[in-house]
């Protein structure tokens, strides 16, 4: 088959590969119908992940159909369309247990091993480990752009964002960031009952993305009062119930810690390399909660019901589409998403 | 009246004051039976608190009698036994609604205000302002000793260490440091069900006080080995559930970010006076939650319980005594707590 294989720092080909078949008893193989590119994969190429090793086919996100089972599998079969997660877990071990397979022991303590661990989800076919317990059937008539997201970044937004962040009925709810995963936040803080959603960027074509996915205010960054903007949209003028942070760099992380009021959360997404500097000196006295993670993707069913219902629109996240052969033009596109006005890349069989 | 004045950084002495007499109609004037000397004190004379002026009464724990009441008290009376705790409280703002009095609107978006904003329990007598929202009536049958450090090491312990640390039954819980507020959260982790409760800190002779307090196990933090030996403590070798910080400086926040297992909770107890190295590199993907407070003191009438049903022995942090006019000498005993083997200090009338 053909896939998209690391090949070190800055090396990526669209390469002849052996096609994948099951190995262990809870495998299944899927023949990729779509896939996408994360901005992790981004960080793979610059060498950021040195636990990616040569040779790895990216990916991690997918819409497929099952083509073969393992001797174990007895909940999917063949011909099944299926949404591959970034998350592959076992459903056994203490982390799974605790609703955490983000962590799951079975996979060495990380969830996330497609196209990190073991190969992903840019190729004709993938190995799918922990079948049973990783991949959701698709139910009838949603397409593949509608549930395409949901295999990372709209369940990492709720999660790591939302849920995390304890937004609850009537909350001022930041976001700070307005790439897919700021806006996968964006999108469903409504569901945790958001009253006033405000997204902050840099950029104002990713601030007119995120009016589109249901921010009701937007503040540039550039600004030299976006402190007392936010207050300003608070009854108490004290600051946000919640800040979430989607971006990953020290400066975003710390604008959350100064924008939430005394009692909110500051809830990270963004991936961060490097530490930051925490104001404790300020932040002691303030009954502030911080939370980091990684997606469980835990509430994939919860939000597949959603998009089937109308309720989540999941196929807003793809800006561009390409054929899965000229996956290298899509990462062009990707990687240069400013300059394309892009979110997401939707790459088809 | 005679009260503990502070004259700037380095400069206290035992004055000769005016008696306080209510000013407003909610306030309440207390004899001083029994006070104490809080840590925060000896950073306000060091020059660590800015806002705290010279002429300032210090001091904001005590146990008293109730001598004159405001028109506007009805539930209070002259000869009423109360605790004065370190948060004073309207009860109306939304701060206090929200049960955070700790950032009380009405006294200026900080509940601690004696012997900060105003004049303090280091005193013969106090003027307590939202007298009936800030006391709490001492039942009968308890002495002074088991209810004075309801004012505020107890409740901060439970409070921003526990409770918000979220120990649940059958936790592993990690206590950095030994002092008295870290000893607050031993005795009190056990009421969320804690099933190993391990203290950590340099000074063997405090490890001691820790077992007394409840510690299950104790390890000195200047061992080589400490997080492989709070790992070896948990089923899965992954850390502590909650690691709780006593202290207040940078490596022993650090050292609790590092002890405790992914999804675990850090709770910062400790007054920081400097910023800290937050490693998000390593933290984003751990879902961990770190939580900082301040006392609010809306537990004491539940720990009020359990100290007059003996589940509770507030008065084991009382191991030196002192007469209100030799307050000169406990501030000595109490500065060098390490030399003196001291705890928190019993100053009677």
């Amino acid at each position: 088959m053909k896939a998209l294989v690391y090949h070190g720092p800055g090396q990526k080909s669209w390469d002849t590969v052996a096609d994948p078949k099951p190995i262990d008893p809870t495998d299944v193989v899927v023949q990729i119908d779509t896939t996408t590119i994360c901005g992790t994969d981004l960080h793979i190429l610059k060498g950021d992940v040195p636990t990616v090793e040569e040779g790895r086919i990216l990916g991690h996100e997918a819409v497929g159909t099952i083509v073969a089972v393992g001797q174990a599998v007895r909940n999917l079969a063949v011909d099944d369309r299926v949404i591959v997660p970034a998350i592959t877990s076992c459903g056994q071990c203490a982390a799974c247990k605790r609703s955490m397979p983000s962590h799951c022991q079975s996979t060495g303590g990380i969830g996330w091993i497609f196209g990190h661990l073991i190969d992903g989800t840019q190729a004709e076919y993938t190995r799918v480990p922990f079948a049973e317990t990783s991949v959701h059937k698709v139910p009838e008539g949603v397409t593949d752009e509608q549930v395409l997201f949901l295999t990372d970044i709209l369940p990492t937004g709720y999660e790591v964002g939302v849920r995390n962040g304890r937004v609850k009925p009537g909350d001022v709810v930041v976001v700070v960031g307005s790439g897919p995963v700021g806006l996968a936040a964006i999108q469903t803080a409504g569901l945790a009952g958001a009253a006033t959603v405000v997204a902050v960027d840099l950029a104002d074509s990713r601030l007119e993305h995120a009016r589109r996915f249901g921010a009701d205010e937007v503040i540039n960054s550039g600004a030299p009062d976006v402190e007392e903007r936010i207050a300003a949209l608070t009854d108490d003028g004290l600051g946000a119930d919640v800040a979430i942070e989607a971006v990953g760099i020290p400066e975003t992380f710390d604008l959350c810690t100064r924008v939430v009021r005394p009692g909110g959360v500051v809830a990270n997404i963004g991936v961060h390399g490097a530490p930051t500097t925490l104001h404790l000196e300020d932040l002691w006295i303030k009954n502030v909660t911080i939370t980091t993670g990684l997606v469980d993707g835990t509430t994939v069913p919860m939000l597949m019901k959603l998009v089937r219902s109308g309720k989540v629109a999941g196929e807003l996240f793809g800006t561009h589409e390409f054929r899965l052969d000229d996956v290298l033009s899509a990462y062009d596109t990707f990687a240069n998403a400013g300059a394309n006005n892009a979110l997401k890349v939707v790459i088809r069989r």
